[in-house]
């Protein structure tokens, strides 16, 4: 009975969480640019001149960091200093100063008719963020959210929760000073696991999900979600080396794709080589890689020619090691590359090394994933390596939008029709 | 055990089904625009000259009428005559003479750092089409994926059974012919309804799923589909007539959007009325709507105006009625307006009547549709309308293309880079 009640009690702050969002989604759609940047500008004075409150409440997380066993790197990640409060501050400044997505005119021509039709870019409405990693993912998601005009509900881990609602508070201070609502950017600060499952449920009033985190929040917030989610599981990138690539230009790319951060969605996992370039260029990048501390697991083509390489198990062709490790295979042609990556790829990212424009225009074209580079590293699919300014996630489905999401991706479109009367015949 | 047997078959037939749309989406995804076009073409000739075929298996569907329950209506829509068939010839013709969306660069632009990026329109992959509606659907879903260089899997209604494969049986006979993959276009021949619900489960193979038919048919494919839906569930559509619009054409825009074709998803369903002109105009455009013989639910405003009317039940706010029925309601304002449809509203079309110019500004701000009309009918929501050429079905959602969906909605994107060895710092 108690329990029941609880629940319920839970399921009414959640309920009116998610409707004050989808209220404050009304006005946020026709606030103006310079509002939303009043806003993220202010926010980010107010962060720098209290960085000691942020910096008291990040304390008391880190002193918990062992209760919710946090590894050393993870402890890391989750404290902050006067710097990385400063760099909040200038992400937030840099969304700023970002061109206003919202009333874009994407396309727009009169009919034979005389009916004058635009295609406008409009906001989603709200945006629910769950996430587990860095604090400064508060700033930067509110940020996108509300520059896109989207009421933002977020929800960080709870190793962070001191820390991110420090943040939060600095944020949510200033929306109404800024002219903007109240509710724009909320913070779901039960710490009852439970809510995240309720708000999940509300599809009337959350248009989008978006988990960054491991994959099992991913696959969770998939199950579980009503609504759209916005998420990429895996990044099993690839980089295939062909027989007429440079072989230097080869080995830099492959150890940048796998060293240069192989923590990351976009780091290389498996580098397919031709046949005919295996011999000379395999020798060369084991040892670059190894002098790097990466192990390297071939397959028996690849393992003929450096020996020292430990031999891969087929589950080797699908895992994301997010480590310094490498999966090796030798592959007789274009054709074996591609269909190793039909078979084992995320969809991600993968990159051919190649002299020949023929292989490039097939690898390209033959290639189904996000982001498709030439002679180029894997780490380049990124919101802002590519130029989109600021980026929420990236997004491994073909529905909406695909590759890194920045602010247009969290858009969606209004077909606005001008007439002088029309009716159809 | 015998069931279970027939189940695993089943799902043994679904699956390989899928796995070859899979398959010959591949190669689809590269065919040239020529093949596709070739095929259009020369299905469109084979429908023509083997007419007696496709009116022979159209006379069984049509004989069976009765058995399946169907009203004079449904039978009169399924039933083909050589100009109905020389119709689905042109609408293929009509399809093949459109640009090929596959391979268009949507941006493209160079880094600081030299890399050249370009996002590239290319297919969703396999699209599954379930249809309740004429057996034109056949061919034109066959048409706009294939043009759109996604592998179709179709399943019509099985009162059209016999028309629906003898319509396929022309189209698929000449992918080859053409030079494109055979599975390009497949029927879900087999009676068994079970065979929908195991489809839906396979996101592997299906990219898409698309409902066309009525709200029960939609509602079991959300339910049951593990990929996304293209779909609206209704289109409640509104008039609001403003103060200042001109009467005679607010009459003529409300007459054509509730009666020129009252059974379709782009008609209105409501009418709101500014209080300040309800007095002159409602009795006017009664008698109109009255003549072309559509029946008027008023609320006490509106019948207080027109005693006639019979009164609105609280139901008739939420009805797509699909029928010569019209809801009428007096607002106090645009601001009324505005908040019955974000009330009632299902986000599809909605329109104003006005002079004013900001209280069409303010409307088009305001309404969250996928198609906001200023002085035009609601009936020019559509893909030919809208000039999109052909329209596979119209999305509510707004999530990927909201909208009348053409021959770019069946597409997603691909980030392109070329790069010289370029690596990450």
């Amino acid at each position: 009975m108690h329990a029941q009640v609880a629940q319920d009690s839970l399921l009414d702050q959640c309920r009116s969480l998610a409707e004050r969002a989808r209220r404050a989604s009304r006005s946020l759609a026709t606030a103006s640019g310079a509002a939303k940047d009043r806003w993220l500008r202010c926010s980010a004075d107010a962060l720098r001149s209290r960085v000691d409150a942020v910096l008291d409440a990040n304390d008391r997380d880190v002193a918990a960091a062992p209760e919710f066993g946090l590894t050393a790197a993870a402890t890391d990640r989750l404290r902050l200093n006067p710097d990385r409060v400063n760099q909040i501050a200038t992400a937030l400044e840099e969304v700023a100063a970002l061109p206003d997505p919202v009333g874009e005119v994407i396309e727009g021509y009169r009919r034979p008719n005389g009916l004058e039709v635009t295609k406008l870019r409009v906001p989603l409405g709200v945006i629910f963020m769950m996430y587990e990693s860095r604090p400064n993912v508060t700033a930067d998601a509110a940020a996108l959210c509300v520059k896109s005009g989207n009421a933002a509900i977020l929800r960080g881990g709870k190793e962070a929760r001191h820390t991110n609602l420090a943040l939060h508070g600095v944020l949510a201070e200033h929306l109404e000073l800024a002219g903007l609502p109240r509710d724009a950017v909320q913070y779901v600060g039960v710490p009852d696991r439970e809510a995240v499952g309720q708000l999940l449920g509300m599809p009337e009033f959350i248009d989008l999900a978006i988990p960054r985190g491991g994959e099992s929040l991913i696959r969770r917030v998939v199950a579980e979600a009503k609504m759209p989610v916005l998420k990429h599981y895996q990044g099993n990138c690839h980089v295939y080396v062909d027989a007429s690539a440079q072989r230097t230009m080869a080995v830099s790319i492959v150890v940048n794709a796998k060293a240069q951060r192989p923590g990351v969605c976009n780091a290389a996992e498996t580098l397919l080589v031709h046949r005919a370039i295996a011999p000379r260029f395999l020798p060369e990048a084991a040892q670059e890689l190894k002098d790097v501390g990466v192990e390297l697991r071939g397959d028996e083509a690849a393992r003929a020619i450096v020996p020292s390489m430990k031999p891969a198990a087929p589950e080797d062709w699908d895992t994301e090691y997010l480590d310094k490790i490498l999966a090796v295979a030798v592959v007789d042609d274009l054709d074996g590359a591609v269909s190793h990556i039909a078979r084992h790829g995320s969809g991600h990212t993968e990159a051919i090394v190649t002299s020949d424009l023929a292989a490039a225009r097939r690898f390209v074209a033959e290639v189904d994933s996000s982001a498709v580079l030439v002679n180029a590293s894997t780490r380049f699919n990124d919101g802002g390596q590519l130029g989109l300014g600021a980026e929420i996630g990236i997004s491994t489905d073909k529905f909406h939008a695909r590759g890194p999401c920045g602010l247009r991706e969290l858009t969606t479109t209004k077909w606005v029709v001008y007439g002088d009367g029309h009716v159809r015949g």
